[in-house]
């Protein structure tokens, strides 16, 4: 007789409502599934009165509505400004996001590169080697001399500074709330950090959450204040730049170049200045991903914290809108 | 009566030559002249066997034999090897370099910067800009999954090696002579460093200074070792790639991108293929200068040196050949 092992104990699975505009969810994680936890298209649940628990991506308005016991809604990603300000998200409900160190690395590697980019002057190389042209005439000024500002200083902007430190640069960095320090970085805090830090920013990296407050911050009267000739590398969300004050700048010569990563529409449409710009350098919003298996642990985690009654991680506070 | 200043003292300034066949280093320096030290042209040379310093870069083959007595020669860079390789350099005569920790951090933030460039396929972004596409499909490694190898473990190497690991990439890096540790890096040293290190790159730094046992060293033999679809960073020397070997290896995929800083001849001819093929980006030698006022005080400080019987700093070993 040979042993055989018990069946274990199976629970049922958690059962979470993926909503978005943008993406099919589930079969974004198809490959990452979980056994503790299954993710329903809207129109796969029977019982939506059931369902306490949404994994979220810019939600269309009334995504809610059908689902209206949802407490815990857990963002695919960093950003939760689509979520927070759904109207139909119920008054109650928990919205937690992902927070990932490996994430937040990728998009200060990110940062930290473009910011050698426009100080170094890359795009004058490009342009160089396609004419067939050596020109070595411009001399950039030593890192040290060179000051970054970094608006923004949560999980995203901590770790862009420290990288773009560890890169012998001059960091400044405003932050709105309290706390966090990183070495080798000036902290600006107060209503006029994010001002003071432009006036001073060679560079300036946007990072920031997209808020009331921070919707349309990169204006005309932002870049007013920065040197002349400053660059921009615009990481946050696509809502806080005003393209037309951005396209005025560089006419201009205030903003020298720019690195931008977010739009206001995405995919960014057919015929926008941008994509013919010479001075910009456009990326697809992928400054920085989280891993599909990363999101989905932290998904889980969450999932079973709420069901134990106990706050999520990354729980965001829905006053301030991060 | 008013207090007027004795007329200090004033030592006859040190006479040095300057000996190069592709700069004129005296007007290089003209406007950072020391008040200590005067830079000639050969011609501007009435007492040649009076000279015993000079300041070079590439001299000509017989540069020295007007200047027999020429006992301490200056690089106006890092690299020596067309100094110590100078077939009239009198025998006993000492060779400095420079070492500047700042061009050691600008060289550092350029290899980061391109390590992200190649890592995060940047050059697909440019080109998806320029045809109008939205293309975000590819998802890159998280940075702690992409190891980065340097070749050369100097001051240029451990700048280049302690950027990029503060950027999150594992790195490991090929070391000669003993000396030397960096925070987050595995060091290999002995005669097989340079192929274990290739062996396992996805990205592969070279800054080894060029010496008869570097020459060649960037060669087909090396690539094959290398993972399918690795990526070069080339900001050591010209003369250590064989550049039909890496054509070859991009022909074939095994190397899928290079950024090359350094070429055979400079300026790269016109009609070389390293102009136009897509997977390379070029730079014309610009991964890092010093400040030309930074190599006046170290020139200066040196020549002090000798005239005070000491050896001057940043000496190389004319042997080993740096």
């Amino acid at each position: 007789m040979t042993y055989e092992p018990a069946e274990p104990m199976r629970a049922e699975p958690m059962r979470v409502v993926a909503l978005s505009s943008t993406f099919d969810l589930v079969n974004v994680f198809a490959k990452v599934r979980d056994p503790r936890l299954v993710l329903l298209r809207p129109e796969e649940v029977a019982d939506p009165m059931a369902i306490d628990m949404a994994l979220a991506w810019k939600p269309q308005d009334d995504a809610f509505d059908r689902f209206p016991n949802v407490r815990m809604v857990h963002s695919i990603a960093a950003g939760v400004d689509s979520i927070v300000g759904c109207p139909s998200l119920p008054a109650d409900a928990v919205v937690a996001r992902v927070r990932d160190d490996a994430q937040a690395m990728m998009m200060a590697g990110f940062a930290a590169a473009h910011v050698v980019w426009h100080h170094r002057r890359m795009a004058d190389h490009t342009r160089a080697q396609a004419e067939g042209l050596w020109e070595r005439s411009f001399r950039p000024p030593m890192s040290s001399d060179v000051t970054v500002g970094i608006l923004g200083f949560g999980l995203m902007g901590r770790a862009c500074a420290r990288a773009i430190a560890a890169l012998g640069y001059r960091v400044i960095a405003a932050r709105n709330s309290a706390g966090g320090t990183a070495e080798g970085v000036e902290i600006l805090s107060g209503p006029s950090a994010i001002n003071e830090v432009a006036a001073r920013a060679d560079i300036l990296v946007n990072v920031l959450p997209l808020t009331d407050a921070t919707r349309d911050i990169l204006n005309a009267d932002l870049f007013a204040r920065m040197p002349m000739g400053a660059s921009l590398v615009q990481i946050g969300r696509g809502e806080q730049l005003v393209d037309a004050d951005l396209l005025a700048a560089l006419d201009a010569g205030r903003i020298r170049s720019a690195t931008l990563d977010v739009f206001r529409q995405e995919p960014l449409p057919a015929g926008h200045p941008y994509w013919t710009r010479k001075e910009v350098l456009m990326t697809p919003h992928k400054a920085s991903d989280s891993s599909h298996g990363e999101i989905m642990r932290q998904l889980v985690e969450n999932c079973e914290l709420y069901r134990a009654g106990q706050p999520p991680k990354g729980r965001v506070d829905r006053g301030n809108g991060y």
